[in-house]
């Protein structure tokens, strides 16, 4: 099973007055290369699908554009969304889109987004955590302790009741630390559109029942506290 | 073979300060109700779906909501864009839709979008035209004379080149006008938004070739030239 790992594609992004467009549509199409070149199954596409809440036409026409080429070629896709994605925008179309084999988690609803995705004689659990805020997850779990944005991920993933005996990978949007060392960033990230302050980071460790954790939120591909927390 | 016409949906309109969001989620489930009790095969949307460019979050909900409770009913929808829709952002999805049979027109692209609808031993071709400007047909079209709107409408629909043996629908959002009247307007058309003036009217004899005509833009359900054209 080959799975391509990407994130923070902030689709519609300008630099100032510098239309990313055809940038990013160089890009898109370098992924689909490589997707078919590779043999890639499976997309897992780890938020800040878009740049803004409110993409632009070309935003919608590439996103539209890349996942219905990934349908065309039968190859899988798991999206979540960021920090700067609209849950509503994003999530237009979810439902109808699971026949094509995409699958999209926009909302965190007291359940953690699950799908058993099979290639030949391989299987794994993939679990889609959205960005979500603290004070979401109090909601749908009002008997956990949740007192950190850290507290709040523990508690999602303690619900989820994750099978350790399967091949679980999990695709998310967080900002995610090592034992001591912060995580290297690009510059790039755009923090402010959410609270700054460690409380905002989470341990590498609480994702420990994962096999593969496919995280976006920080721009510099990277490994955080062991090789497949990336 | 039974087709239920709407148009003009207008979701993530506001009266003033009010909100009609409530207003417009109830409407759609009386339409859900409607297709259930009267056992429908196809809805036919017949543009301005959104009430902007850029609809709001509440919007695009609804409309993903609707759309996606039709493809559970096994209903299925041909929906062109109108003038107060985005092209680009009404599209997106409609490639990977089709496998839930829905199927979306928001651009003219030199040949008029057709699907034959089958329904027991019923058929019918069911053509879509979206909201164009004679500018843009022009592009597409540049051997046919086109000096105003109704003279681009005919220059599609005699490309399309559509067999009158069989049963013919068409879907649009046009301005027609009878043999010396013009339509019922209701008040609500906000027909600012594209040219005003006799040229953007179409006559309803460009129509004769369907059996049924499907037209959105003037709010009040009414005939227009004969009782097939609606």
């Amino acid at each position: 099973m080959k799975l391509m790992h990407v994130g923070d594609l902030h689709l519609g992004k300008s630099l100032g007055d510098f239309d990313l467009t055809e940038d990013q549509e160089y890009l898109l199409d370098q992924l689909l290369g490589l997707v078919e070149k590779q043999s890639v199954d499976a997309v897992l596409i780890a938020g800040d699908v878009y740049d803004k809440a409110v993409p632009s036409e070309a935003a919608t026409r590439m996103l539209d554009y890349f996942l219905s080429n990934l349908a065309k070629r039968n190859v899988y896709v798991y999206m979540v969304s960021g920090n700067h994605d609209s849950d509503e925008r994003l999530n237009y179309g979810s439902d109808l889109f699971e026949t094509n084999h995409i699958f999209i988690s926009t909302k965190y609803d007291g359940n953690l987004y699950k799908q058993t995705l099979k290639v030949g004689k391989d299987e794994a659990d993939i679990y889609l955590l959205p960005f979500v805020k603290a004070s979401q997850v109090r909601h749908f779990l009002p008997d956990a302790k949740i007192e950190s944005y850290d507290d709040a991920v523990r508690a999602i993933l303690d619900k989820a009741d994750i099978d350790e005996s399967k091949n679980n990978v999990l695709v998310a949007h967080q900002f995610v630390m090592g034992k001591s060392e912060d995580p290297e960033l690009s510059g790039s990230e755009s923090l402010g559109t959410q609270s700054v302050g460690t409380v905002e980071k989470i341990g590498y460790d609480c994702f420990d029942k994962f096999d593969y954790v496919a995280l976006g939120h920080i721009h510099s591909p990277q490994q955080v506290g062991r090789k497949e927390v990336r």
